[in-house]
Protein backbone atom coordinates (compact mmCIF):
# COMPACT_ATOMS: atom_id res chain seq x y z
CA UNK A 1 0.00 0.00 0.00
CA UNK A 2 1.25 3.42 -1.16
CA UNK A 3 1.70 6.12 1.30
CA UNK A 4 -2.00 7.67 2.41
CA UNK A 5 0.06 11.02 0.76
CA UNK A 6 1.00 9.38 -2.87
CA UNK A 7 -2.73 7.96 -2.85
CA UNK A 8 -3.52 11.52 -2.69
CA UNK A 9 -2.31 12.72 -5.40
CA UNK A 10 -3.98 13.58 -8.79
CA UNK A 11 -4.73 11.59 -11.67
CA UNK A 12 -2.99 12.99 -15.06
CA UNK A 13 -5.65 13.29 -17.79
CA UNK A 14 -4.38 14.79 -21.49
CA UNK A 15 -6.26 15.63 -24.92
CA UNK A 16 -5.52 17.66 -27.67
CA UNK A 17 -7.89 19.94 -26.35
CA UNK A 18 -11.40 20.23 -24.95
CA UNK A 19 -12.67 16.59 -26.43
CA UNK A 20 -11.00 15.05 -23.39
CA UNK A 21 -12.92 16.44 -21.00
CA UNK A 22 -15.78 13.78 -22.02
CA UNK A 23 -13.37 11.63 -20.01
CA UNK A 24 -12.37 13.82 -16.87
CA UNK A 25 -16.47 14.52 -16.61
CA UNK A 26 -16.33 10.30 -16.56
CA UNK A 27 -13.72 10.20 -13.99
CA UNK A 28 -15.59 12.91 -12.03
CA UNK A 29 -18.60 10.95 -11.56
CA UNK A 30 -17.04 7.83 -11.12
CA UNK A 31 -14.61 8.22 -8.57
CA UNK A 32 -15.48 11.58 -7.35
CA UNK A 33 -12.58 10.92 -4.88
CA UNK A 34 -9.82 11.67 -7.11
CA UNK A 35 -8.22 15.03 -8.03
CA UNK A 36 -7.56 15.51 -11.76
CA UNK A 37 -4.57 18.00 -13.22
CA UNK A 38 -6.05 18.33 -16.78
CA UNK A 39 -4.23 19.41 -20.01
CA UNK A 40 -5.52 20.29 -23.42
CA UNK A 41 -3.07 21.29 -26.02
CA UNK A 42 -4.89 23.89 -27.51
CA UNK A 43 -1.85 25.51 -29.36
CA UNK A 44 -1.57 22.55 -31.76
CA UNK A 45 -5.23 20.75 -31.67
CA UNK A 46 -6.18 19.05 -33.22
CA UNK A 47 -4.03 15.91 -33.59
CA UNK A 48 -6.46 13.65 -35.52
CA UNK A 49 -4.83 15.12 -39.24
CA UNK A 50 -1.26 14.98 -38.27
CA UNK A 51 1.44 11.76 -38.48
CA UNK A 52 1.90 9.30 -36.02
CA UNK A 53 5.83 10.83 -35.15
CA UNK A 54 4.05 14.60 -34.36
CA UNK A 55 1.47 13.34 -32.09
CA UNK A 56 4.01 11.26 -30.36
CA UNK A 57 6.20 13.93 -29.58
CA UNK A 58 3.68 16.26 -28.46
CA UNK A 59 2.22 13.31 -26.20
CA UNK A 60 5.74 12.67 -24.91
CA UNK A 61 6.17 16.74 -24.17
CA UNK A 62 2.57 16.45 -22.60
CA UNK A 63 3.79 13.54 -20.49
CA UNK A 64 6.68 15.52 -19.12
CA UNK A 65 4.69 18.41 -18.06
CA UNK A 66 2.34 16.14 -16.26
CA UNK A 67 4.96 14.62 -14.35
CA UNK A 68 6.16 17.81 -13.04
CA UNK A 69 2.57 18.42 -10.85
CA UNK A 70 3.55 14.89 -9.32
CA UNK A 71 0.48 12.88 -10.81
CA UNK A 72 0.35 9.15 -9.85
CA UNK A 73 -0.84 8.08 -12.82
CA UNK A 74 -1.96 9.08 -16.34
CA UNK A 75 -4.89 8.77 -18.73
CA UNK A 76 -4.45 9.71 -22.60
CA UNK A 77 -7.69 11.15 -22.92
CA UNK A 78 -7.64 11.34 -26.84
CA UNK A 79 -7.73 8.70 -29.29
CA UNK A 80 -4.92 9.63 -31.76
CA UNK A 81 -2.80 10.04 -29.63
CA UNK A 82 -3.78 6.32 -27.52
CA UNK A 83 -3.71 5.44 -31.24
CA UNK A 84 -0.18 6.42 -31.81
CA UNK A 85 1.74 7.23 -28.34
CA UNK A 86 0.99 4.61 -26.25
CA UNK A 87 4.28 2.16 -26.46
CA UNK A 88 6.34 5.26 -26.69
CA UNK A 89 5.06 6.91 -23.89
CA UNK A 90 4.76 3.71 -21.56
CA UNK A 91 8.90 4.15 -22.10
CA UNK A 92 8.79 7.32 -20.95
CA UNK A 93 7.28 7.01 -17.29
CA UNK A 94 6.91 3.99 -14.73
CA UNK A 95 3.80 5.26 -13.71
CA UNK A 96 0.45 3.62 -14.55
CA UNK A 97 -0.88 5.11 -17.99
CA UNK A 98 -4.01 3.95 -19.42
CA UNK A 99 -5.60 5.17 -23.01
CA UNK A 100 -9.27 5.09 -24.40
CA UNK A 101 -8.72 2.84 -27.24
CA UNK A 102 -8.22 -0.42 -24.86
CA UNK A 103 -11.29 0.42 -22.59
CA UNK A 104 -13.41 1.01 -25.56
CA UNK A 105 -12.07 -1.85 -27.94
CA UNK A 106 -12.66 -4.53 -25.10
CA UNK A 107 -16.48 -3.58 -24.13
CA UNK A 108 -17.03 -3.47 -28.11
CA UNK A 109 -16.07 -6.93 -28.40
CA UNK A 110 -17.81 -8.37 -25.57
CA UNK A 111 -21.14 -5.87 -26.84
CA UNK A 112 -21.28 -7.20 -30.65
CA UNK A 113 -24.02 -10.45 -30.89
CA UNK A 114 -23.77 -10.73 -34.84
CA UNK A 115 -19.77 -9.62 -34.82
CA UNK A 116 -19.86 -6.91 -36.96
CA UNK A 117 -18.12 -3.71 -35.43
CA UNK A 118 -18.07 0.15 -36.22
CA UNK A 119 -16.02 2.52 -35.07
CA UNK A 120 -15.78 6.16 -36.11
CA UNK A 121 -12.98 8.60 -35.40
CA UNK A 122 -10.46 10.70 -36.51
CA UNK A 123 -8.50 9.80 -39.69
CA UNK A 124 -5.77 9.29 -37.12
CA UNK A 125 -7.35 6.81 -35.57
CA UNK A 126 -9.14 5.25 -38.14
CA UNK A 127 -5.87 5.07 -40.15
CA UNK A 128 -3.95 3.30 -37.29
CA UNK A 129 -6.08 0.30 -37.61
CA UNK A 130 -6.10 0.29 -33.33
CA UNK A 131 -9.52 -0.85 -32.74
CA UNK A 132 -9.33 -3.39 -34.39
CA UNK A 133 -6.03 -4.99 -33.56
CA UNK A 134 -7.26 -4.42 -29.48
CA UNK A 135 -10.75 -6.57 -30.55
CA UNK A 136 -8.95 -8.57 -32.83
CA UNK A 137 -6.78 -9.57 -29.47
CA UNK A 138 -9.97 -11.14 -28.06
CA UNK A 139 -12.44 -12.47 -30.43
CA UNK A 140 -10.14 -12.76 -33.60
CA UNK A 141 -13.38 -13.48 -35.84
CA UNK A 142 -14.84 -10.15 -35.06
CA UNK A 143 -15.61 -7.84 -38.62
CA UNK A 144 -14.40 -4.30 -37.57
CA UNK A 145 -15.35 -1.47 -39.79
CA UNK A 146 -13.57 1.72 -39.54
CA UNK A 147 -14.94 4.98 -40.58
CA UNK A 148 -12.86 8.32 -40.06
CA UNK A 149 -15.29 11.41 -40.12
CA UNK A 150 -13.37 14.62 -39.57
CA UNK A 151 -16.20 17.00 -39.95
CA UNK A 152 -17.72 15.61 -36.54
CA UNK A 153 -14.74 17.60 -34.35
CA UNK A 154 -15.43 21.43 -35.84
CA UNK A 155 -19.35 20.79 -36.17
CA UNK A 156 -18.98 19.77 -32.33
CA UNK A 157 -16.88 22.77 -31.52
CA UNK A 158 -19.16 25.14 -33.48
CA UNK A 159 -21.92 24.12 -31.44
CA UNK A 160 -24.26 21.99 -33.99
CA UNK A 161 -24.75 19.02 -31.41
CA UNK A 162 -28.85 18.62 -32.57
CA UNK A 163 -28.80 20.42 -36.34
CA UNK A 164 -29.61 19.39 -39.52
CA UNK A 165 -26.61 20.16 -41.37
CA UNK A 166 -24.67 17.18 -38.48
CA UNK A 167 -27.77 14.99 -39.49
CA UNK A 168 -26.75 15.25 -42.84
CA UNK A 169 -22.84 14.84 -42.19
CA UNK A 170 -23.88 11.83 -39.55
CA UNK A 171 -25.99 10.02 -42.67
CA UNK A 172 -23.00 9.89 -45.17
CA UNK A 173 -20.66 9.08 -43.05
CA UNK A 174 -22.37 6.33 -41.06
CA UNK A 175 -24.85 5.07 -44.49
CA UNK A 176 -21.70 2.24 -44.90
CA UNK A 177 -21.70 1.06 -41.49
CA UNK A 178 -25.21 0.99 -41.56
CA UNK A 179 -25.29 -0.92 -45.16
CA UNK A 180 -22.44 -3.57 -43.61
CA UNK A 181 -25.02 -4.55 -40.47
CA UNK A 182 -23.09 -3.59 -37.34
CA UNK A 183 -24.36 -3.97 -33.95
CA UNK A 184 -22.20 -1.88 -32.31
CA UNK A 185 -20.55 1.20 -32.95
CA UNK A 186 -17.43 2.62 -31.16
CA UNK A 187 -17.46 6.55 -30.81
CA UNK A 188 -13.35 6.57 -31.64
CA UNK A 189 -13.19 10.17 -30.84
CA UNK A 190 -13.27 12.56 -27.14
CA UNK A 191 -16.05 14.80 -29.10
CA UNK A 192 -18.68 12.43 -30.34
CA UNK A 193 -20.23 12.02 -26.92
CA UNK A 194 -21.52 15.38 -27.65
CA UNK A 195 -23.45 14.08 -30.64
CA UNK A 196 -24.31 10.57 -29.39
CA UNK A 197 -27.99 11.54 -30.04
CA UNK A 198 -27.70 12.46 -33.65
CA UNK A 199 -25.35 8.96 -34.37
CA UNK A 200 -27.53 6.83 -32.35
CA UNK A 201 -30.83 8.54 -33.89
CA UNK A 202 -29.24 7.64 -37.36
CA UNK A 203 -27.84 4.35 -36.73
CA UNK A 204 -31.23 2.98 -35.01
CA UNK A 205 -31.95 1.09 -31.90
CA UNK A 206 -30.49 -2.08 -32.94
CA UNK A 207 -26.54 -0.37 -32.59
CA UNK A 208 -25.02 -0.20 -29.14
CA UNK A 209 -22.93 2.57 -29.11
CA UNK A 210 -19.95 2.35 -27.21
CA UNK A 211 -18.37 5.45 -25.15
CA UNK A 212 -14.88 4.60 -24.18
CA UNK A 213 -14.60 8.03 -21.95
CA UNK A 214 -17.45 5.65 -19.99
CA UNK A 215 -15.28 2.56 -20.05
CA UNK A 216 -12.01 4.05 -19.49
CA UNK A 217 -13.43 5.77 -16.04
CA UNK A 218 -14.36 2.03 -14.95
CA UNK A 219 -10.75 0.82 -16.27
CA UNK A 220 -9.38 3.96 -14.41
CA UNK A 221 -10.65 2.87 -11.27
CA UNK A 222 -9.73 -0.76 -11.70
CA UNK A 223 -6.23 0.08 -12.38
CA UNK A 224 -6.06 2.79 -9.42
CA UNK A 225 -7.76 0.02 -7.22
CA UNK A 226 -4.68 -2.98 -8.60
CA UNK A 227 -1.87 -0.58 -7.66
CA UNK A 228 -3.57 0.34 -4.22
CA UNK A 229 -3.55 4.07 -5.40
CA UNK A 230 -7.58 4.50 -4.84
CA UNK A 231 -7.71 7.83 -3.05
CA UNK A 232 -9.64 7.22 0.41
CA UNK A 233 -11.26 10.31 0.36
CA UNK A 234 -12.53 13.49 -1.57
CA UNK A 235 -10.18 16.48 -1.16
CA UNK A 236 -10.52 18.72 1.53
CA UNK A 237 -12.12 21.35 1.43
CA UNK A 238 -10.84 24.52 -0.30
CA UNK A 239 -8.37 22.34 -1.82
CA UNK A 240 -7.93 22.93 -5.31
CA UNK A 241 -9.58 19.40 -6.55
CA UNK A 242 -9.36 19.83 -10.41
CA UNK A 243 -6.76 21.98 -12.26
CA UNK A 244 -6.74 22.87 -15.72
CA UNK A 245 -3.71 23.53 -18.18
CA UNK A 246 -3.50 24.90 -21.52
CA UNK A 247 -0.79 25.54 -24.20
CA UNK A 248 -2.93 28.20 -25.73
CA UNK A 249 -6.17 30.78 -25.43
CA UNK A 250 -7.20 29.60 -21.89
CA UNK A 251 -10.30 31.84 -21.71
CA UNK A 252 -11.63 30.21 -24.33
CA UNK A 253 -10.71 27.07 -23.29
CA UNK A 254 -12.93 27.66 -20.23
CA UNK A 255 -16.08 29.18 -21.80
CA UNK A 256 -16.16 25.37 -23.97
CA UNK A 257 -15.15 23.18 -20.90
CA UNK A 258 -17.92 24.87 -18.74
CA UNK A 259 -20.23 23.59 -21.07
CA UNK A 260 -19.78 20.37 -20.84
CA UNK A 261 -18.27 19.98 -17.06
CA UNK A 262 -20.82 21.42 -14.87
CA UNK A 263 -18.66 21.30 -11.58
CA UNK A 264 -17.33 24.59 -12.72
CA UNK A 265 -14.05 25.39 -13.73
CA UNK A 266 -12.52 28.38 -12.14
CA UNK A 267 -9.38 28.97 -13.50
CA UNK A 268 -6.84 27.59 -16.90
CA UNK A 269 -3.55 28.13 -16.72
CA UNK A 270 -1.42 28.73 -20.07
CA UNK A 271 2.27 27.01 -20.35
CA UNK A 272 4.82 26.73 -22.91
CA UNK A 273 4.05 22.84 -23.61
CA UNK A 274 7.35 23.17 -25.87
CA UNK A 275 9.58 23.66 -23.56
CA UNK A 276 8.54 20.51 -21.87
CA UNK B 1 19.75 47.91 -58.33
CA UNK B 2 20.91 44.73 -56.90
CA UNK B 3 22.92 42.30 -57.91
CA UNK B 4 21.62 39.67 -60.26
CA UNK B 5 22.15 37.10 -58.27
CA UNK B 6 20.55 38.50 -55.00
CA UNK B 7 17.25 39.41 -57.61
CA UNK B 8 16.89 35.52 -58.64
CA UNK B 9 16.94 34.59 -55.18
CA UNK B 10 13.21 32.81 -54.27
CA UNK B 11 10.74 34.23 -52.67
CA UNK B 12 9.11 32.94 -49.13
CA UNK B 13 5.52 32.36 -48.95
CA UNK B 14 4.23 30.82 -45.67
CA UNK B 15 1.24 30.01 -44.17
CA UNK B 16 -0.54 27.54 -41.39
CA UNK B 17 -1.24 24.80 -44.01
CA UNK B 18 -2.56 24.24 -47.57
CA UNK B 19 -4.41 27.79 -47.33
CA UNK B 20 -1.66 30.15 -48.09
CA UNK B 21 -1.02 27.87 -52.06
CA UNK B 22 -3.86 29.83 -53.06
CA UNK B 23 -1.63 32.79 -52.77
CA UNK B 24 1.56 30.93 -54.17
CA UNK B 25 -0.74 30.16 -57.36
CA UNK B 26 -1.45 33.74 -58.03
CA UNK B 27 2.04 34.69 -57.55
CA UNK B 28 3.22 31.63 -59.91
CA UNK B 29 0.32 33.64 -62.67
CA UNK B 30 1.43 37.00 -61.95
CA UNK B 31 5.30 36.82 -61.62
CA UNK B 32 6.23 33.78 -63.75
CA UNK B 33 9.55 34.49 -63.23
CA UNK B 34 9.71 33.83 -59.34
CA UNK B 35 11.25 31.26 -57.04
CA UNK B 36 9.05 30.56 -54.60
CA UNK B 37 9.99 28.71 -50.95
CA UNK B 38 6.42 27.53 -49.55
CA UNK B 39 6.03 26.82 -46.08
CA UNK B 40 3.25 25.21 -44.37
CA UNK B 41 2.60 24.60 -40.63
CA UNK B 42 0.64 21.23 -40.64
CA UNK B 43 2.43 20.42 -37.46
CA UNK B 44 0.06 23.19 -35.61
CA UNK B 45 -2.74 23.82 -37.87
CA UNK B 46 -5.22 25.56 -37.96
CA UNK B 47 -3.90 29.25 -36.48
CA UNK B 48 -7.63 30.75 -37.00
CA UNK B 49 -9.05 30.05 -33.50
CA UNK B 50 -5.53 30.14 -31.63
CA UNK B 51 -4.32 33.28 -29.88
CA UNK B 52 -2.18 36.27 -31.15
CA UNK B 53 0.66 35.57 -29.14
CA UNK B 54 1.04 31.83 -30.44
CA UNK B 55 0.28 33.07 -34.04
CA UNK B 56 2.86 35.22 -33.47
CA UNK B 57 5.09 32.62 -31.69
CA UNK B 58 4.81 30.27 -34.53
CA UNK B 59 4.85 33.00 -37.47
CA UNK B 60 8.29 34.25 -35.96
CA UNK B 61 9.70 30.54 -36.12
CA UNK B 62 8.89 30.43 -39.98
CA UNK B 63 10.20 33.62 -40.46
CA UNK B 64 13.56 32.38 -39.19
CA UNK B 65 13.80 29.68 -41.50
CA UNK B 66 12.36 31.43 -44.44
CA UNK B 67 15.77 32.99 -43.54
CA UNK B 68 18.15 30.48 -43.93
CA UNK B 69 16.81 29.80 -47.29
CA UNK B 70 18.48 33.02 -49.08
CA UNK B 71 14.49 34.76 -49.77
CA UNK B 72 14.55 37.81 -50.73
CA UNK B 73 11.21 38.76 -49.75
CA UNK B 74 8.44 37.07 -47.34
CA UNK B 75 4.72 37.29 -48.03
CA UNK B 76 1.61 36.26 -44.89
CA UNK B 77 0.29 33.80 -47.39
CA UNK B 78 -2.05 33.42 -44.14
CA UNK B 79 -4.88 36.14 -42.89
CA UNK B 80 -4.71 35.08 -39.04
CA UNK B 81 -1.11 35.69 -39.04
CA UNK B 82 -1.16 38.89 -41.32
CA UNK B 83 -3.71 39.99 -38.40
CA UNK B 84 -1.81 39.16 -35.99
CA UNK B 85 1.91 39.17 -36.41
CA UNK B 86 3.16 41.81 -39.09
CA UNK B 87 4.45 43.94 -36.46
CA UNK B 88 6.49 41.46 -34.76
CA UNK B 89 7.57 39.90 -37.88
CA UNK B 90 8.64 43.35 -39.11
CA UNK B 91 10.98 43.80 -35.97
CA UNK B 92 11.96 40.17 -36.91
CA UNK B 93 13.82 41.25 -40.66
CA UNK B 94 14.64 43.69 -43.31
CA UNK B 95 13.82 42.26 -46.52
CA UNK B 96 10.61 43.09 -47.93
CA UNK B 97 7.45 41.76 -45.97
CA UNK B 98 4.00 41.76 -46.94
CA UNK B 99 0.84 40.08 -45.35
CA UNK B 100 -2.80 39.48 -47.69
CA UNK B 101 -4.97 42.00 -45.28
CA UNK B 102 -4.03 45.23 -46.49
CA UNK B 103 -3.90 44.49 -50.12
CA UNK B 104 -7.13 42.94 -49.78
CA UNK B 105 -8.44 46.20 -48.02
CA UNK B 106 -7.08 48.25 -49.94
CA UNK B 107 -9.08 46.99 -52.88
CA UNK B 108 -12.73 46.26 -51.33
CA UNK B 109 -12.19 50.18 -50.01
CA UNK B 110 -11.41 50.92 -53.61
CA UNK B 111 -14.39 49.20 -55.06
CA UNK B 112 -17.28 49.63 -52.58
CA UNK B 113 -19.65 52.20 -53.84
CA UNK B 114 -22.68 52.11 -51.43
CA UNK B 115 -19.53 52.35 -48.18
CA UNK B 116 -20.37 49.08 -46.75
CA UNK B 117 -17.97 46.08 -47.03
CA UNK B 118 -18.21 43.01 -45.38
CA UNK B 119 -15.33 40.76 -44.44
CA UNK B 120 -15.63 36.45 -43.72
CA UNK B 121 -12.40 35.02 -42.14
CA UNK B 122 -11.54 33.39 -39.07
CA UNK B 123 -12.48 33.91 -35.61
CA UNK B 124 -9.18 34.91 -35.50
CA UNK B 125 -8.91 37.85 -38.44
CA UNK B 126 -12.24 38.89 -37.72
CA UNK B 127 -11.69 39.43 -33.96
CA UNK B 128 -9.14 41.51 -34.09
CA UNK B 129 -10.63 43.79 -36.64
CA UNK B 130 -7.81 44.09 -38.84
CA UNK B 131 -9.51 44.96 -41.93
CA UNK B 132 -12.03 47.01 -41.22
CA UNK B 133 -8.40 49.22 -39.26
CA UNK B 134 -6.93 49.37 -42.99
CA UNK B 135 -10.04 50.20 -45.02
CA UNK B 136 -10.59 53.16 -42.20
CA UNK B 137 -7.15 54.07 -43.51
CA UNK B 138 -8.38 54.95 -46.53
CA UNK B 139 -12.06 55.46 -46.70
CA UNK B 140 -13.18 56.26 -42.62
CA UNK B 141 -16.80 56.32 -43.41
CA UNK B 142 -16.86 52.85 -45.04
CA UNK B 143 -19.35 50.45 -42.58
CA UNK B 144 -17.55 47.40 -42.28
CA UNK B 145 -18.99 43.94 -40.63
CA UNK B 146 -16.97 41.10 -40.10
CA UNK B 147 -18.39 37.45 -39.72
CA UNK B 148 -16.16 34.18 -38.73
CA UNK B 149 -17.12 31.69 -40.27
CA UNK B 150 -15.21 28.46 -38.57
CA UNK B 151 -16.77 25.61 -40.60
CA UNK B 152 -15.46 26.76 -44.02
CA UNK B 153 -11.91 25.52 -43.67
CA UNK B 154 -13.12 22.36 -42.40
CA UNK B 155 -15.27 21.87 -45.34
CA UNK B 156 -12.78 22.59 -47.93
CA UNK B 157 -10.56 20.48 -46.44
CA UNK B 158 -12.69 17.54 -46.40
CA UNK B 159 -13.47 18.57 -50.48
CA UNK B 160 -16.99 19.73 -50.22
CA UNK B 161 -16.39 22.81 -52.75
CA UNK B 162 -20.14 22.22 -54.56
CA UNK B 163 -21.98 20.62 -52.10
CA UNK B 164 -25.47 21.00 -50.28
CA UNK B 165 -24.18 21.58 -46.66
CA UNK B 166 -21.62 23.81 -47.72
CA UNK B 167 -24.74 26.22 -49.78
CA UNK B 168 -26.40 25.66 -45.91
CA UNK B 169 -23.71 26.49 -43.61
CA UNK B 170 -22.88 29.83 -46.42
CA UNK B 171 -26.50 30.55 -46.27
CA UNK B 172 -26.69 30.64 -42.16
CA UNK B 173 -23.14 32.66 -42.20
CA UNK B 174 -23.84 35.33 -44.88
CA UNK B 175 -27.46 36.13 -43.71
CA UNK B 176 -26.26 38.84 -41.88
CA UNK B 177 -24.44 40.52 -44.34
CA UNK B 178 -27.01 40.17 -46.95
CA UNK B 179 -29.37 42.09 -44.19
CA UNK B 180 -26.90 44.41 -43.77
CA UNK B 181 -27.05 45.66 -48.18
CA UNK B 182 -22.94 44.71 -48.08
CA UNK B 183 -21.65 45.48 -52.26
CA UNK B 184 -18.65 44.28 -51.55
CA UNK B 185 -17.13 40.99 -49.87
CA UNK B 186 -13.35 40.13 -48.70
CA UNK B 187 -12.59 36.31 -49.03
CA UNK B 188 -10.68 36.58 -45.52
CA UNK B 189 -8.98 33.29 -45.37
CA UNK B 190 -6.75 31.87 -47.71
CA UNK B 191 -9.25 28.46 -47.98
CA UNK B 192 -12.35 30.55 -49.38
CA UNK B 193 -10.98 31.73 -52.87
CA UNK B 194 -11.86 28.07 -53.22
CA UNK B 195 -15.51 28.14 -52.57
CA UNK B 196 -16.33 31.53 -54.01
CA UNK B 197 -18.80 30.33 -56.13
CA UNK B 198 -20.81 29.07 -53.49
CA UNK B 199 -20.16 31.89 -51.77
CA UNK B 200 -20.79 34.31 -54.93
CA UNK B 201 -24.05 32.70 -55.04
CA UNK B 202 -25.39 32.80 -52.10
CA UNK B 203 -24.77 36.89 -52.02
CA UNK B 204 -26.14 37.91 -55.72
CA UNK B 205 -24.89 39.36 -58.74
CA UNK B 206 -24.83 42.72 -56.84
CA UNK B 207 -21.97 42.00 -54.21
CA UNK B 208 -18.25 42.34 -55.49
CA UNK B 209 -15.85 39.43 -54.22
CA UNK B 210 -12.56 40.40 -53.40
CA UNK B 211 -9.69 37.43 -53.06
CA UNK B 212 -6.53 39.32 -51.48
CA UNK B 213 -4.07 35.76 -52.67
CA UNK B 214 -4.73 37.88 -56.22
CA UNK B 215 -4.31 41.28 -54.75
CA UNK B 216 -1.39 40.93 -52.88
CA UNK B 217 0.39 38.98 -55.66
CA UNK B 218 -0.44 42.06 -57.70
CA UNK B 219 1.36 44.01 -54.64
CA UNK B 220 3.85 41.45 -54.12
CA UNK B 221 5.38 42.69 -58.28
CA UNK B 222 4.67 45.96 -56.99
CA UNK B 223 7.04 46.07 -53.86
CA UNK B 224 9.53 43.76 -55.97
CA UNK B 225 9.75 46.55 -58.61
CA UNK B 226 10.02 49.05 -56.36
CA UNK B 227 12.78 47.79 -54.71
CA UNK B 228 15.13 46.02 -57.51
CA UNK B 229 14.51 42.80 -56.75
CA UNK B 230 12.18 41.43 -59.66
CA UNK B 231 13.96 38.44 -61.10
CA UNK B 232 14.41 39.41 -64.67
CA UNK B 233 14.31 36.04 -66.29
CA UNK B 234 12.53 32.14 -65.63
CA UNK B 235 14.88 29.68 -63.52
CA UNK B 236 16.87 27.89 -65.33
CA UNK B 237 15.76 24.76 -67.04
CA UNK B 238 15.93 22.20 -64.39
CA UNK B 239 16.34 24.33 -61.09
CA UNK B 240 14.17 23.88 -58.38
CA UNK B 241 11.34 26.76 -59.20
CA UNK B 242 9.19 25.97 -56.20
CA UNK B 243 10.30 24.69 -53.36
CA UNK B 244 7.82 22.84 -50.44
CA UNK B 245 8.22 22.66 -46.87
CA UNK B 246 5.67 21.91 -44.25
CA UNK B 247 5.91 20.92 -40.49
CA UNK B 248 4.56 17.54 -40.95
CA UNK B 249 2.81 15.05 -43.29
CA UNK B 250 4.09 16.11 -46.16
CA UNK B 251 2.87 12.93 -48.45
CA UNK B 252 -0.81 14.46 -47.35
CA UNK B 253 0.41 18.10 -47.80
CA UNK B 254 1.17 17.12 -51.71
CA UNK B 255 -2.16 15.32 -52.55
CA UNK B 256 -3.91 18.46 -51.75
CA UNK B 257 -1.65 21.02 -52.70
CA UNK B 258 -1.84 19.17 -56.24
CA UNK B 259 -5.49 19.65 -56.35
CA UNK B 260 -5.29 23.31 -55.66
CA UNK B 261 -2.03 23.79 -57.71
CA UNK B 262 -1.06 22.65 -61.63
CA UNK B 263 2.26 23.08 -61.60
CA UNK B 264 3.28 19.78 -60.21
CA UNK B 265 4.17 19.34 -56.63
CA UNK B 266 7.10 16.71 -57.14
CA UNK B 267 8.10 16.97 -53.15
CA UNK B 268 7.46 18.55 -50.05
CA UNK B 269 10.09 18.29 -47.17
CA UNK B 270 9.18 17.80 -43.66
CA UNK B 271 11.53 19.95 -40.84
CA UNK B 272 11.24 20.34 -37.20
CA UNK B 273 9.88 24.47 -37.22
CA UNK B 274 9.62 24.42 -33.48
CA UNK B 275 14.03 24.69 -33.35
CA UNK B 276 14.16 27.58 -35.02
Amino acid sequence: MEALEYRERPVGVFDSGVGGLTVAREIMRQIPNEKIVYFGDTARVPYGSKSRETVTRFSEQIVRFLQTQQVKAIVVACNTASAYAMDALEKEIDIPLIGVVKPGAKVAAETTKNGRVGVIGTEGTIGSGIYSSYIHQIRPEVQVTGKACPLFVPLVEEGLWEDPVTDEIASRYLSELIDIGIDTLILGCTHYPLIRKTVGRIMGDGVTLVNPAYETAVELKALLSEHNLLSPSPPALGENRYRFYVSDAAEKFKRFANSIIKYGILSAKTIPIEEY
